[in-house]
């Protein structure tokens, strides 16, 4: 350990209010070292702070000593956002549960960054309202994870993602400072909007301890809908007719044969092996609304050419058939031991044209690639199946991931629709953004962090960093 | 006129296009010296640019000659946005409507800056789609203007901000570089949210060249409901009660008894004299919900203490209805010739609250007040009406601006819903914003436009600026 670090963990210890929050052995330090993407590395200390002047007496001294510092929920990112990848400070918000108030007269939230994402709409639930984002970790994960990454869920198509909810935001500032943005208001352009800055900005350009969080009126009812496709070009249609036709669903969303194939594999649901795609649609909203756009949606499938719908008659059998698609995680994860989780997102128009790059880039390199995801808004999640252990294997899978990624971007996409770029995306940043798109990005982290000891290694790549998923 | 200043004419003459895109004559500029709020400023030079690469080529120049430079669409700014304080350049974007391309099936507008607002809304509408955001200048105004401002209106109740529908942009930096943000996905994390950021940021950030806009279904059928209370904090009661009934209305217009009394005096109308305020209310989506809705709205409204509810029969009838709000602007210019016209903004559930505070400044300064505005989402309009010969009077009228500001922050609010900061609010930034805050939002405009050539003296307070509505 360096004199710096040394000298910050010893000032840090008649800092810190109660010294059990800071963990300095081994063991404890090894559970921080990872998250749910790719690599491990082992901080050097992890403090688990309770309190935004704590943390802005952290970010001080983390200055002074020039010591990295990382944010981190539950650590269920994708994408790398918490890895302590020069070592240093992880901070630990997962115990920072302190507020979750709902204010049903404003319809907003307050909550504090430890709060589990799910508990939000739970406690929303009970006054008519909705918290709408429904990432799929959305029981594991943190509020304060979600908000720095920006994440999204199936609900997206209709309700929009993280930040759209986001009213205000109390931060501390990779300095140290604490400042409130926003405000408890939906309509708010005082400045520079900070909130949707922060928002998203994967922890690099502030630590949010606090958010204020709008909520919406609950739909008082729902339906599903399931419909096969033999050709997904027609599954593509079936989209744009329905969107067209000035429907909305809450959820769209899609799973290719493998996807099917694999659900079939580790739990038979009688579902065909030999269709191309099947969607799963779910409306919401008032209950003679969407009774009637049910059925305008099964007869708009038909026409494109879909070989079966089924409209669930109640939802036990709209559970039933959401299942096949809470199955397909659990289900290709036993097919072989290592998943890339890709989001690559594409305008909606593009899927069909997606699909046919995404096999051939299957063929190509010879991998295990499922597709499925949030169809409606082009949010589509690739998937490649692979194992860790096998070097040449995973080669051909950064191959195949990099040419993933230039798809998308040539298709008017771009790389990451929720996940977020972390360690993972930030080599092919300049491939979407352009020298000076990027550029602009690094003037605003370098005047905010000009220490850039605030999650480095995130978004920004290193000279010359490529794509490595294999170990050494 | 100062050397750089004409060298940088002199060069602008070889570079433009097309010289007649180049006004110098002063009768040209002076219509360029004024926007919809106080002050008369006469730029050097109004330029007419009608490409990205011409913005791009003129921000180059002038970094090179350090000349200020105020983009500029119509000029219906209500917080001095476009004005030209510090002399220099206006970018007249009001010529350059090259484009408004409708992308039905991703759900997307293309626009030119110069493009008048209403003009997407009309183009979408062919499609079956719908541009929200409404802005009451929105068929004067240039989505550029509107951009820039983050312009809102009575939908951001239901639908939200132009902000809400921006997907990606095209921009000329400061320095003049042309950079793409965001894209054509309605989900994307890929690094900061530049998108977000340069929308709302008044043109100090840069300068928006081209627009991708997110469009929704036209929903298909619309209820009108007018409500009249004896009582102010019922009106308020009756918007809480109809929110959290889980109904989200289009609009919720609110009128007070000043408002009505205006209208009455300018085009009689018949709507009582004696009630303290009145409600619109306009549903909108499917026709089966919105037929119940109506019905549960009136009820509620009765329930809170209504005097009178006026279900609209059919749309002639709505527009009818309607009508008492369009005239409200018209009506009090007739009072006396000068209109400052607030929108400080507050929580829902202080809007009793903030009428009360109100009408106390109204009594200490006497000052003509009247109020209105979108209701539903705390976004009152109060308007003071004045006239600007008066000295006296003008100085009563800038202490109750300060105060009704002091109120709307002290109540959770803040200075600016949707008219922007401007000229008109900057020395009041701090007061909101903190020190800290401020300086952030500081620091992203040195990195980004270190000679601050673009758009300067808006938003961030001079030392020691103050509120000043009186002409010399």
């Amino acid at each position: 350990m360096d004199k710096a670090l040394a000298q910050f963990i010893n000032e840090m210890k008649q800092t810190i209010r109660d010294p059990k929050r800071m963990l300095l052995d081994q063991a404890d330090r090894a559970s921080y070292a990872y998250d749910a993407s790719f690599g491990f590395y082992l901080p050097d200390v992890v403090i688990q702070p309770t309190a935004s002047d704590e943390v802005a007496e952290i970010m001080k001294l983390a200055n002074r000593y020039q010591v990295p510092v990382y944010p981190r929920g539950q650590g269920t990112s994708l994408s790398g956002g918490p890895l302590p990848v020069k070592g240093g400070v992880v901070l630990d918000f997962s115990r920072w549960d302190t507020t979750l108030e709902i204010d049903p007269e404003d319809m907003l939230a307050i909550v504090s960054p430890g709060v589990l994402t799910a508990a939000i709409d739970q406690a929303a639930r009970e006054y008519g309202l909705m918290y709408p984002p429904d990432p799929s970790s959305a029981h594991v994960s943190t509020i304060g994870g979600n908000l720095a990454e920006n994440a999204g869920g199936p609900k997206g198509l209709k309700y929009g993602v993280t930040k759209d909810y986001v009213l205000g935001l109390e931060v501390v500032t990779p300095e140290g400072a604490i400042i409130r943005t926003g405000g408890r208001t939906v309509k708010n352009v005082t400045g520079y909007d900070l909130t949707k800055l922060i928002v998203g900005s994967e922890g690099t350009l502030g630590i949010i301890t606090e958010a204020i969080l709008k909520l919406v009126p609950r739909p008082p009812a729902t339906q599903t809908l399931m419909a096969l496709f033999a050709d997904m070009v027609d599954s593509g249609r079936a989209i744009s007719k329905v969107l067209t036709a000035g429907i909305v669903p809450a959820k769209m969303e899609l799973m290719d044969q493998a996807s099917i194939a694999a659900v079939e594999a580790y739990e038979p649901r009688g579902l065909p092996l030999d269709v191309d795609a099947l969607l799963l649609i779910e409306l919401d909203g008032h209950p003679a609304a969407i009774a009637e756009e049910i059925v305008k949606v099964e007869r708009l499938c038909k026409e494109v050419g879909a070989r079966e719908v089924k409209v669930a008659a109640n939802e036990v059998e709209a559970a039933e058939l959401w299942r096949a698609r809470k199955l397909v995680s659990p289900a290709i994860v036993r097919m072989k031991p290592t998943k890339i989780s890709e989001d690559a997102t594409v305008p909606r128009s593009q899927i069909p044209a997606m699909f046919q790059r995404l096999k051939a880039i299957k063929e190509k390199y010879r991998i295990d690639l499922v597709v499925f995801g949030h169809a409606g808004d082009g949010n589509l999640h690739p998937n490649i199946i692979a194992d860790v252990r096998n070097q040449e294997e995973m080669e051909r899978v950064e191959q195949a991931v990099a040419e993933l990624f230039a798809a998308a971007v040539e298709l008017g996409g771009t790389l990451s629709g929720e996940h977020g770029i972390g360690t993972m995306k930030a080599p092919f940043m300049e491939m979407e953004l352009g020298e000076a798109g990027l550029d602009m990005m690094k003037r605003i982290k370098a005047s905010w962090d000009p220490n850039h000891i605030l999650n480095p290694g995130k978004i920004f790549p290193e000279p010359g960093q490529k794509l490595v998923l294999r170990h050494d």
